[in-house]
């Protein structure tokens, strides 16, 4: 097992004091989040400032102690793992909010909870621009280095077009500091970039400058059931040029997660079939409730026109859109029947998602003629969640390969991406090198050994451990 | 002068062909753009094929020959400058433009213009999401090296957040092909935004993945002329809450360059106040003009309700909007009447312009009295284009230098950028080691050095030549 060397906790204590680092029993009290193994280091240190985290990686660096960087701790990817040896840093007490309700902006600290700052930006009638189901946990720290997605990319960017500035303590313990509030800025490279979706292991970022949205004053919601992926497609199209409202959400449901959903909701009363192959959820945003909902009505009318065979159905209260979304969102009941089912998050190009279906669901079923794939997601940006109805964990390795390879296979060549918005952490640093071209991977180790050279920062996420 | 080693154009001349290399008397029939210096290096040569392109990297790296890529020669900083001994890269002959229209996505060539694009993609009624006066001759590679702008950063963001994919010709000659037609990619560093807004320093954009936007059906324009910054942000963000149509554009006219357009132009017949401190021409996008325009009547009427002295016209023709819109574009006024006038291009964030400006104004009178600048810009994004009233090309080095002061103090520390969208090219190499952060100069050494160690791709662009 390996040590730390003697006096580094002393060190660190002097640092941030007696309170703020945390070791043996004291550890248990920490939740560890989505994986027992976060907190595998035993030792976490809470600094109070970006000062203080600069002092923690000098620190380590001297000691040659890895270091891992831990927000919410609501990674699917297991990018926030540490092991004995390492040092575990908290951005916990790194919790300042300040909006400018006038530029639109909100300048955080890295540990700032998502839904602490949507509740902040809700004062002044803005929003984040993006949202994700983990909100009340997930920090824009986190949400930054793993470039977080949702359901609003489509229409606002993922993360990475949400920050205008960063601050970044780098490897060395100097701090790289660009809080600019404004978006036009060509003023050299855009460093920025580099730590955006670098899940920690090219600096550690402190604070952010992220841009905000005004929030309409009213939405509506409809569920469309729709013959075909080209169908929906179309309806989203339709969605988009709304002649009142905008288009806020275009999540998708294919049939078997549907009937797994409002099956066990008993969802609905009547009058809407399960059966269609896709089920597309729209939800407009604008300023009257009833005319959007009009809108809506206007948007059917169009869909049934091309399509006699499709349904839909309008929300016409908050309780009748959570009952839409939950058919959506309740992915737990996967996972309650399938413990920990193998899932994947690819996107596809919106052209490829129909073939590109086709040929996966094929080829899985080659694999194994039972699965039949729970397949739901952001249709609008081509995002799809793929969860197989099998329980995971005891899965031979040669299966689990010849199923990643049947959901991977072809996405990188057809331009789509087979880890969309949930990153690479541990889970999927073999799989990143498998599918992609040698000329990036040797640029992005170029990039590891330019900035973090004795790889101390969150090693063995991205790439492998030892390897630049 | 330097020469070029012996057989090298030999060589270039078997990767093209006869026809696409030209030197000498052939030269003068390629129009420089911006600048005669553009082709001061006396040797162009015309690649049709990304293969092409590398093949001439590795001939120039073997040779040690600099290589300064050219696209449409529009930039204002001297980007695209070259000397003797230098080779010209050119981009003209990478034309090709394919739109999925069901993706909303173009995969083009990087010698594509802006307007060939925004045609192509009318005819699916969809649009670019960036628009600049010289779209006729910018190409789509040179925007994104520069991270070009323009009016409609505040809604899409600047030419970074367009980008999907891109492929680009390293310096060691090898190919990044990373052409992903999708947003969401958490797939390890997302290494284009290294060469996006790099100027060609860090490698050749041969070709790019761009996402596109709806076009609305209908616009309308109007213009209000109002007391103060605050009453004019106050209605960029009356815009923004629009319950029909949304903003598509929000240019402020400052007093001094409004006289100037105004006067020129003998606008208007009457009824428009040209003394309002400020000046905002606002135009609004939905599905019907009159929709639109009735809009922008209650945006007034709210604007009157806290300002009763501002004043309000609205375009009630093609006519009409084209003249507004030339009261904000015919820049070409100051320069007839000041040639070379010293120009700058700044990003403020929103809640700090008017203070900015004053304590800038004041700044640039104590240098010269004479100087009462004439100030325009992309008001809902904070940037800022402020021309001097004086000819420039022979200003003292020394007053040049307190100019330069004046409008660029504070400005980094305040959360701006000193070039906004402009970029360094040679013209602000000295001004960006000036105003930034050393931490970030030598993290864009590191990069330079790591992706160029020859540092033959574009050199003295950006950074100062030999110094990485």
């Amino acid at each position: 097992m390996p040590r730390l060397p003697p006096d580094f906790t002393a060190e660190i204590r002097k640092i941030v004091g007696e309170r703020y680092l945390r070791e043996g029993e004291a550890i248990s009290a920490i939740d560890h989040g989505i994986a027992a193994e976060n907190l595998g280091a035993g030792l976490v240190v809470f600094p109070g400032t970006t000062k203080e985290v600069a002092a923690v990686v000098r620190c380590c660096l001297a000691g040659g102690v890895p270091l891992v960087p831990q927000g919410g701790r609501t990674g699917l990817v297991g990018g926030a793992i540490s092991r004995p040896g390492d040092l575990v840093l908290s951005t916990a007490r790194l919790d300042r909010i300040h909006i400018s309700p006038a530029e639109r902006v909100a300048v955080v600290d890295a540990g700032v909870t998502l839904q602490a700052l949507q509740t902040a930006a809700a004062e002044h009638r803005l929003e984040t621009g993006i949202d994700l189901p983990s909100r009340g946990s997930a920090t824009i720290g986190g949400m930054a280095s793993t470039n977080a997605g949702g359901i609003a990319a489509f229409r606002f960017g993922v993360m990475r077009h949400r920050i205008l500035g960063l601050e970044v303590v780098l490897a060395d313990g100097s701090i790289y500091s660009d809080l600019t509030r404004v978006v036009k800025n060509a003023a050299g490279y855009d460093l920025k970039h580099l730590f955006v979706g670098a899940e920690g292991t090219l600096g550690i970022i402190t604070r952010l400058a992220v841009k905000l949205e005004p929030q309409p004053a009213a939405t509506a919601t409809a569920l469309f059931g729709l013959p075909s992926v080209d169908a929906a497609l179309a309806t989203v199209r339709r969605g988009l040029d709304a002649e009142y409202g905008h288009l806020r959400a275009a999540e998708a449901i294919w049939r078997t997660y549907f009937r797994l959903t409002s099956g066990h909701h008993r969802w609905p009363a009547a009058g809407y079939e399960t059966g269609h192959p896709v089920n597309l959820l729209v939800t407009l945003g604008g300023a009257e409730e009833a005319a959007l909902q009009s809108e809506l009505g206007r948007i059917y009318e169009d869909v049934a026109a091309a399509h006699p065979d499709a349904s839909a159905v309008i929300a016409l209260s908050g309780a009748q859109e959570a009952d839409l979304w939950r058919l959506r969102e309740d992915t737990d009941l996967i996972y309650r029947k399938y413990p920990n089912a193998p899932s994947y998050d690819v996107s596809v190009p919106l052209s490829e998602i129909a073939p590109y279906l086709d040929r996966c669901l094929a080829e899985l079923k080659r694999v194994d003629a039972a699965i039949d794939p729970y397949v739901f997601g952001h249709l609008a940006d081509g995002n799809l969640h793929i969860v197989l109805n099998m329980a995971g964990g005891d899965i031979a390795a040669e299966k689990a390969a010849a199923l990643e390879r049947a959901v991977y296979r072809g996405i990188v060549a057809m331009g789509g991406s087979f880890s969309a918005e949930h990153g690479i952490g541990t889970k999927r640093v073999e799989a990143l090198s498998a599918v992609s071209d040698p000329v990036k991977m040797a640029l992005m180790h170029g990039i590891k050994a330019a900035l973090d050279a004795p790889a101390l920062l969150n090693p063995g996420k991205v790439l492998r451990r030892g390897s630049s």
